[in-house]
């Protein structure tokens, strides 16, 4: 099974893989759990777009992942951080087969706080976590 | 009734109101659908904190707000950009009788695109929508 690098973006990182949209949400979930993130929130952007604008979109949904640990610490460091939480992990449906995983870089989403240490640090963390995930599913793929 | 400007941040707005926690979200969800707005999304941090790390916190909010149209403008010219939405806005208790609301600043948010004249334009349209409901909670609360 192939795999690829996904869309480069300033402001995220991901992976293509060669399998399916709802097996794909299902596996970024699993690799999220195996991180310590839960998912907090989830939007479907197809369905919310056919149900306010009768608009048709691709099979998209926006995951809102969360590290208890990691979230607290930034809250307490500055309380405003919540603006900038979860951390979104995003999963689409490409229409040939293959679906891409995308996650926020929470360097460059918390990079607009401004100089915080303790902020910098939770940052670091969760990008290496984010990392992982997005790893984790290229390897699966690659593996299946 | 008093008001004051809510902390001033970087990356975000708001306004502080001489009134409860509950009734500050509940107006809140009313100013942003006046904007145009729907909340997509809900976290309960104080709940959420207590259930995962049994950790005390204030109440704390953050509402996912999207304006669909915005949102599927922004979609369609950067399918990444659901990195980025919903634009969060929390409501938090200051524990003095006073409540504080803040909006992220969708300007600073979707500055980490990179440059995109979509992308701008969508942003400083939801910027304007989501300062006239600082400034209408704002007014609310000099008037009450």
């Amino acid at each position: 099974m192939e795999t690829q690098t996904g869309p480069q973006r300033t402001y995220g990182f991901g992976t293509t893989v060669a399998a399916p949209y709802s097996a794909t949400i299902e596996k970024t979930r699993a690799a999220l759990k195996e991180q310590g993130f839960g998912v907090l929130t989830e939007i479907d952007v197809k369905k919310t777009m056919k149900e306010k604008l009768d608009a048709d979109f691709r099979p998209y949904v926006i995951l809102g992942a969360c590290n208890p640990t990691l979230a607290h610490q930034a809250l307490q460091a500055d309380l405003g951080v919540g603006l900038l939480l979860p951390c979104n992990v995003i999963v689409y449906d490409n229409g040939d087969g293959t679906s891409t995983v995308e996650a926020l870089d929470p360097e460059a989403a918390l990079g607009i706080v401004g100089d915080n240490p303790a902020i910098v640090t939770v940052a670091r963390d969760a990008k290496a976590r984010l990392e992982r995930v997005v790893r984790d599913l290229g390897a699966d793929a690659r593996h299946a």
